[in-house]
C-alpha cells in the first residue's frame, strides 16, 4: 500500500467467534467465517482476498483460537504462521486489540493497524480499499478511526455512532469527530436513528497507530495494558508461551467499544455509504447477499424444486438430497445433516433461542 | 358374522394402486397402505383388523400386484395365501371386482362381498360393522350397495352420488335409490352439493352378491365377463397363471363407477355421517387424522422443536433428525431421506404434479 506518510501499515483479523445466529449451519467446530456461506470460498477467505489488494500477506494478522487456526492456515496458506496471535481463551475484543497492537508495536514502531472483522460480507471492493486508505491518512494524526456504516433500515441489531463536527484537514473523504457512541436501541430509537442523517452503524472495523490506541488502552484500561506489554516482551521467545499461559487467563472480558472507544480522545468515523456491507449475522442477513431467481429464490447447493414458491431460501450443506418446497413464501430452509430448520424469514433471529435451548437441555451433538 | 339371510359374506380388499400424493413418504416401492402412517400399524393392517370383526381371515381376499403382496403377507400372516388375487398388471377396478366375483362364486355360489379399500381411515368401527350388516341386507336383495359418505366440507377431490327415493324394507339404516352418480365437481358445484343434503362421496366401498355384479357386468361389460370366467375356471388348477397371462393383458382399463355402476339397474346407497371417513389421500388428509397439540402442531416419528410453530404437520421417516420450526403456520415439512419436501398445507394437492415433473424428468430414483 502506497502512504504519503510515514506509518506502516498492517491489517489485524479477528476470527474467534461463533456466529450462533447461523446455526445449524454455523456449529461450534465449524463456526460461519470458516465456512462457504457466499459461493466457493468462505468469508474468512473472502476477507483474506480483499484485505491482499491493499496489505501483502505478512502484513496481515489474525487473532483466534486455537482450534480455528488451524483451519484458517489450511483455508488461506499464504498467511505466515507467526502472524497467528492464538487467543488461549476469549476475553473480549478488547483484549484482543490490546495483544494485536502491542505484539505489532514491538515488530515496528511505526506500525498502524486496520481492525477487521473475519465474517462480514462488502460487495463494493473498490470503495473498500479506498476508505481504508482515507483511514489510515486520519490515523496518522493520532486519531481512533472507526468505519461508520451508512443505515438503510432501522435496525435493532447494531450499535450506532453518531458524528459531530467535520474533522479539518485535507482528507480524501469527509471525516467527522465522534460524538458518541449508542448501544442497540429499540425499534423507535432505531426510526429516530436512521432519519436523523447523522447516526452510522458502528461495523467493528477501527483503523490507527499501534502507539495511540496502546496510549488510550494504558490511560483507560492500565491493568490490560500492563499484560500485553508483558506478553509483547516475550513474544517470540521461548518464554511466550509460558508467559501468555500466566497472563492470559486473568484479564476481564471487554470490548473495544465500551471498554476503549467511548470514553477515548480523539475519535473519528468514516460514514460509509454504498459500501454493500452485511454482516451475515443471521439468515435472512445472508439471504440479502445471496443472489436470487426471478421468483426471488436462492438454492444454495440443494438441488431445489420449486412450486408456487416466492422469496425462499433453501440452505444445504450437501446436494444429496432433493429438497421440494410448495406454496412457500418468505420462508428459509436449512439442512445441516443431523439438523433440518424450517423458518420465516423474518423470524431468523429466532435461531439463538433455539441455541438456548439445546444448550440448556445439554444437546452438545447439535451445538 | 351373524347373517339371517343366505349369503356367505366375504370381504374383498383392493390393494394395487399407489398413493402419489403422499410422496416422498408413499414410493412405488413402498405404497402408502404398506407404511404405518397413522402409528404402529399400517393401513393395510388396520383395513384387515376393522373387517376381522365381520369376516374371519379366510373370508377376507386381497387383490393386488406381485410386488406387494409379498410384504402384505408378512404384514399380515393370518390371511391364507390362496386368498391374495394377483393381478399381473393394473387393469382398474372392474377388471379387479369381476375378477374377485368371478374366482369367489366360483369357491362359494353364495357368496355375496364387500369392496374395501385398503388405505382409507375410519374413525368410527363400531358404526362401520354396522353399516356393513345393514349392506349386505340390501345387497341380498340383488342391489348393489354404495357406501355414500355425509360430506363436511365442499371437496373437489371426490365424486358424489346423488339419492333418490328411500327403499322400502325392514332395513336397520336409511337406504336409498341412487339417483346419479358425479364426476368430481369444480368449487362452485361442489359448494351446491354440500348444501343439496342428498349428495354423498363416493367412497369406493360397495357391497353386492357376486352372482348380482356379475350379472352386470356380463350385461354391461362383456368381453371382461368372458375373461374373468375363463380364469375363474382355471383358478386353483395348474392352468391357472397360464390362463391369467393369456388373457388379462388385453382387458382394457376401466373403473368400476364408469363400467358398471353408473348404468347400473338396482343400485342403492347407505349414506353414512359420522364414520369418521378419511382417504389419507393427501398431506393435509393424513393431518387431518393425527391428533395435535395444543399449537395445532403434529410431530410424527420426528424429534421437533416448534417455536411459534402452529398447524405445522412434521412427518419424518426416522426419528434420526432434529426438525426445528420457527415462526411456521399451516406447513407441512416431510423428511423422506432422499427427499425433503415443505409444503403449505392448502396446497398438499400439488404433490402430484411434483411426481409429474420428476417422472418427466427422468429421476425415477424419487419415484
Amino acid at each position: 500500500m502506497q502512504n504519503t506518510n510515514a506509518v506502516h501499515t498492517y491489517a489485524v483479523i479477528m476470527a474467534g467467534g461463533g456466529g450462533t445466529r447461523l446455526w445449524p449451519i454455523s456449529r461450534k467446530e465449524t463456526p460461519k467465517q470458516l465456512l462457504p456461506l457466499l459461493g466457493k470460498d468462505t468469508l474468512f477467505q473472502s476477507t483474506v482476498a480483499r484485505l491482499e489488494k491493499l496489505f501483502p500477506p505478512e502484513r496481515i494478522l489474525v487473532v483466534t483460537v486455537a482450534e480455528q487456526a488451524r483451519e484458517m492456515q489450511k483455508q488461506v496458506p499464504a498467511i505466515p504462521l507467526e502472524n497467528y496471535l492464538i487467543e488461549p481463551a476469549p476475553r473480549g475484543t478488547a483484549s484482543v486489540v490490546a495483544l494485536a497492537a502491542a505484539v505489532l508495536q514491538k515488530r515496528d514502531p511505526q506500525a498502524a493497524m486496520a481492525i477487521q472483522t473475519s465474517d462480514h460480507y462488502i460487495r463494493n471492493r473498490d470503495l473498500f480499499h479506498y476508505l481504508i486508505r482515507a483511514a489510515f491518512d486520519v490515523a496518522q494524526e493520532k486519531y481512533l478511526v472507526t468505519l461508520g456504516i451508512t443505515p438503510t433500515y432501522p435496525s435493532t441489531g447494531y450499535g450506532y455512532i453518531q458524528q459531530g463536527a467535520a474533522l479539518n484537514g485535507n482528507y480524501r473523504y469527509p471525516v467527522y469527530v465522534v460524538e458518541r457512541f449508542k448501544e442497540k436501541p429499540d425499534e423507535e430509537t432505531a426510526q429516530k436513528l436512521l432519519r436523523s442523517g447523522d447516526h452510522s452503524w458502528n461495523s467493528g472495523m477501527f483503523v490507527w497507530r499501534a502507539d495511540t490506541i496502546l496510549g488510550e488502552i494504558e490511560r483507560q484500561m492500565p491493568e490490560l495494558f500492563k499484560v500485553v506489554n508483558k506478553i509483547a516482551g516475550a513474544w517470540g521467545t521461548s518464554e511466550q508461551d509460558k508467559v501468555v499461559q500466566e497472563n492470559w487467563f486473568d484479564l476481564k472480558s471487554q470490548t473495544v467499544d465500551y471498554g476503549v472507544m467511548e470514553r477515548a480522545e480523539r475519535v473519528a468515523v468514516l460514514p460509509a455509504g454504498g459500501l454493500g456491507w452485511n454482516d451475515v449475522g443471521s439468515w435472512d442477513s445472508l439471504f440479502e447477499v445471496l443472489l436470487p431467481d426471478m421468483n426471488g429464490n436462492v438454492a444454495n447447493n440443494a438441488q431445489h424444486l420449486a412450486l408456487d414458491t416466492h422469496n425462499t431460501l433453501v440452505y444445504s450443506k450437501t446436494d444429496e438430497r432433493l429438497v421440494v418446497t410448495i406454496g412457500l413464501d418468505d420462508i428459509v430452509v436449512v439442512d445441516a445433516g443431523d439438523v433440518l430448520m424450517v423458518c420465516k424469514v423474518d423470524q431468523s433471529q429466532k435461531v439463538k433461542d433455539v441455541v438456548e435451548h439445546l444448550k440448556k437441555h445439554h444437546q452438545e451433538k447439535y451445538l
